[in-house]
């Protein structure tokens, strides 16, 4: 019988950067994403963890994702800047951009980065709590090429693009982390794992009807029909046509090696200090948080929850008792330690 | 029986800017809110058109909306203002919040214009495509007084605070407006005159249980649960609490003076000049526009619509036949028109 096995973090985070240095990232880019492939681990969003290594190494194979970029700012503005990120490694284009994004908002009061050719975004609250960690509101989104359907198409037009927001408090920061479908893909293949027949409206066949069998679910639909997909459509204009990399035209039309995995992303930060007392905003970020959990609930909550706590407590849990690495995960990194000489991670 | 009306256009604005100016506004400031009004009718978006004209003056005879504002820049960074409102006209302030903007994104990249003290915003797109005509990206929110649960309460907590990003292209420029609910408090009061039923997951009733009875149907739902009130608790966070006029935490708590109606806002411009051809780039947006459109259909869909398409279309024909009121509304303004001493617009 397959075994599930449990893993610190801090173990999960030495085996992911040395496979990713086996593959030929230098040091500060492996490490880079093993910590934010690990961070979603730790907070529960096991879909952007470890089980992604796999399809990083594939797409180091067939050349999509560079594991020696030359990351470079192509354009700057007072208050902006336009990042190539030369196909490297998400987390590692996205920490740069963040922190681009930073320090234009310290100098201009807010700061715009720009990231052209990246690739898997990973989980994007990471950078946005990267910012709110800087005493500054962030905003964030991504493109990458077709998987969910544009409202009223039948094959896939747009991507769950997510959109994250983040500010700091005088408690946790407040992080809302969402795609711009009803449910995730890894929400999608949850449902499916268990069984689970899917509730209306969230997805789409392999021939473009709805359905509610999870096994069939090909497509997850837009959150609110044309809203999640409005979203997406304008995260494509931002984040890809206007940086000159446009991704969901020619991977529509084309498909072939236009459709291959590549990603653009944006960052904006808001320097909260130019406009105000930040540790006035942090209180009064932690006294509406106080209030709203106050209010009385509707029947079946037991509390009201804020964006980003629940993925705080399992964080919590995860640093003290270990990251669980169900057995298909398991064998996946096996195959991929087995490949580059590396030893798995204690358990 | 009540009769329906069509009035031109160029004749409601000319009554709406009579009325407001009757009403203590001065000249500029009158045409303006008359402009985004009845710009909201022309769009067939009659919730923010002119039927808002009676509540606007209860405002004013409150004391909430001020029809002499003193407008001014409170901070200014290379990139970003802080205007206070002084409680006047929300499309006064967002005009001038927009041109800021803009002016903003012209001098650094980007430009962020927070608002503080404000008043009902009206349509948020005309603010957005204002800069998508200046050959910008656009992105602006608003934040008001509660009228939403948040996730799981029962009670109202956060506000259905809308959401725009605009962009321009080769052929009509592409403006996203949505709210955060899974439906305007506009369109749960549609359902109830024509006496249909909610679908399940749209609102709320008084006691704070679901309903599907749109008589019944006191609070709107956020879209997607966790991730509307998100959103909307966000726009709170980063319009209201960072600009120093936090709204939501004492509306709930206190209610009363606290709870009457005033707003924020910030709105966001990113000059598409700066990271390459404009042109380009709205040649791009079009582009992808026409791939979309010819994608293949889900059953019961005829045509695949952009953001804002529709509006552009009942633009067109109301412009060419007419905007028709309702007797209701028509009602009301004449009682307007007769408290001021203003004439009714020719039919």
């Amino acid at each position: 019988m397959a075994e599930s096995h449990t893993v610190a973090a801090a173990a999960l985070r030495r085996f992911t950067a040395s496979v990713f240095r086996e593959a030929g990232m230098g040091e500060a880019h492996a490490d880079t994403v093993a910590e934010v492939l690990v961070w979603a681990n730790l907070r529960g969003n096991d879909g952007h963890g470890v089980q992604r290594i796999p399809r990083y190494i594939e797409l180091i194979d067939e050349g999509s994702l560079n594991p020696r970029p030359q990351i470079a700012v192509r354009l700057e503005t007072a208050a902006a800047v336009l990042i190539d990120a030369d196909k490297g490694p998400g987390p590692v284009a996205m920490c740069r951009a963040a922190d681009a994004a930073i320090a234009k908002a310290r100098a201009s009061g807010v700061g715009l980065a720009l990231v052209r050719r990246t690739t898997h975004t990973a989980a994007i609250g990471y950078y946005t709590r990267r910012i709110a960690a800087a005493d500054m509101a962030a905003l964030a989104a991504s493109a990458s090429i077709p998987n969910m359907p544009y409202h009223g198409t039948r094959v896939a037009a747009v991507a769950t693009s997510p959109l994250s927001l983040a500010v700091p408090s005088a408690g946790a920061p407040i992080v809302l982390d969402m795609a711009t479908s009803v449910a995730s893909l890894g929400r999608l293949a949850a449902f499916r794992r268990a069984g689970r027949q899917l509730p209306p409206g969230w997805a789409l066949d392999e021939a473009g009807n709805p359905t509610t069998d999870a096994a069939a679910a090909e497509l997850p639909l837009p959150l609110g029909g044309p809203k999640g997909a409005g979203l997406a459509l304008m995260f494509e204009l931002i984040a890809s046509v206007l940086t000159g990399n446009p991704i969901l035209a020619a991977a529509i039309s084309e498909g072939g090696a236009a459709a291959l995995h590549r990603q653009n992303g944006f960052l904006i930060a808001i320097d909260i200090a130019r406009f105000g007392e930040a540790a006035q905003f942090r209180d009064g970020v932690a006294r509406l948080v106080a209030v709203l959990k106050a209010q009385p609930r509707q029947v079946g909550f037991d509390e009201i929850l804020m964006p980003g706590e629940r993925g705080d407590r399992v964080h919590a849990e995860r640093l003290a008792a270990g990251i669980p690495i169900p057995p298909a995960t398991w064998n996946d990194l096996g195959r991929i330690a087995a490949r580059f000489g590396v030893a798995m991670p204690a358990e």
